[in-house]
């Protein structure tokens, strides 16, 4: 099923790899680009092992099996920007109008320079099993964090309608937009979908100018 | 690998089946059901057969493989509301605004209504081949509709900023936040999401109002 091309099986670290990655960061980028490219089910660990030319031993050392890859790979595309939504939220001087926005940049630039695109992982049927709770559940965290800056920064009208938890699932999917985009080739600036976000809060062009200091 | 329980082989047609449905249907039915479970790859077209107790032999006189199953399930995601953007743009008495909403209403109540959330296929890497031009066109097309009703119903700020492909893809991807919500046993009702839709176009809540004659 793999279209890998075979590559040297041994012991590359020792002899100068094509790549600066650590062996742990190899694997999840090899995996990456076969789950991407092949889907979950079609990739074994051999063909990620064989693409970077370790034994499928090594891989074991680093990793229990695919589900532990696909967790930490899913889990980087979430945990830096729920990090970051942690450091806007004790920053008091932030309106949060502009948390959300600054949030939203930097979770669009992580998202658009994931290795492989690995956002189009997350809907998988695999990823809906129990073993991905974590991932899961660091994904409502953010969608919850989005939900606390917009509820906050919503004109009256929306936040009578919208509860915390819609508004965030709103506008993380609108985040998210970066990964089919980015699938098909394309790409909107990553202010431009802040903006938007702000725009779903019910904000106008005026108030996303003052809230982004423009 | 399948959990599918063994149903009986033979020709139910004859014997009252479980389901109104006719034979293509539910064959497409159970396919949808087992690629969300259990992923396109890891669901063989024998497994489907089983699961509505016909022979293999019988999916191939309705289906020349499962690619082409999983085309037909794709494409069923999209093309009542291609269709529905036509007949709303040959309606001239329709401002784009209301045009909008309205086919963002029914686009997010198609998902909504769609057997085992089938638009989570959208993302399989396996509908990234060629043989699923044809629904991908067929998505760019209700991209562009969605983008050129946008366009005509934006404010002139954010008309100045978005082509109408990149508004259109923001505006697709917000009506297909049913599918992840869907997934996580949430929802938000269908109004409310073309309102944001809306929103996404610079519209304020009086503009909306007008627009959509509330």
């Amino acid at each position: 099923m793999s279209t890998t091309p075979r590559a040297r099986v041994g012991r590359p670290r020792a002899t100068a790899g094509s790549t600066q990655l650590a062996p742990r960061d190899e694997i999840l980028d090899a995996a990456a680009a076969l789950f991407v490219e092949n889907g979950f089910a079609a990739t074994t660990t051999r063909a990620i092992a064989e693409r970077i030319g370790i034994r499928q031993a090594s891989l074991y050392y680093h990793f229990a099996g695919k589900d532990d890859i696909l967790v930490e790979l899913l889990e980087r595309t979430v945990r830096p920007s729920v990090e970051f939504a942690k450091t806007l939220r004790e920053d008091p001087s932030l309106a949060s109008a502009a948390a959300l926005h600054t949030l939203a940049v930097r979770d669009v630039e992580t998202l658009a320079a994931a290795p492989h695109n690995i956002g189009t992982l997350y809907l998988l049927p695999e990823a809906n099993r129990d073993r991905f709770d974590g991932f899961r559940a660091s994904r409502r965290e953010l969608r919850d964090a989005y939900g606390a800056f917009a509820m906050d920064a919503a004109t009256d009208a929306l936040r009578a309608t919208w509860t915390l938890a819609e508004l965030g699932a709103a506008i993380i999917h609108l985040v998210e937009i970066v990964i089919p985009l980015r699938r098909d080739g394309e790409m909107i600036d990553a202010v431009r979908i802040a903006d938007a976000c702000l725009r779903l809060c019910g904000l106008d062009d005026a108030a996303i100018a003052a809230a982004t200091g423009r």
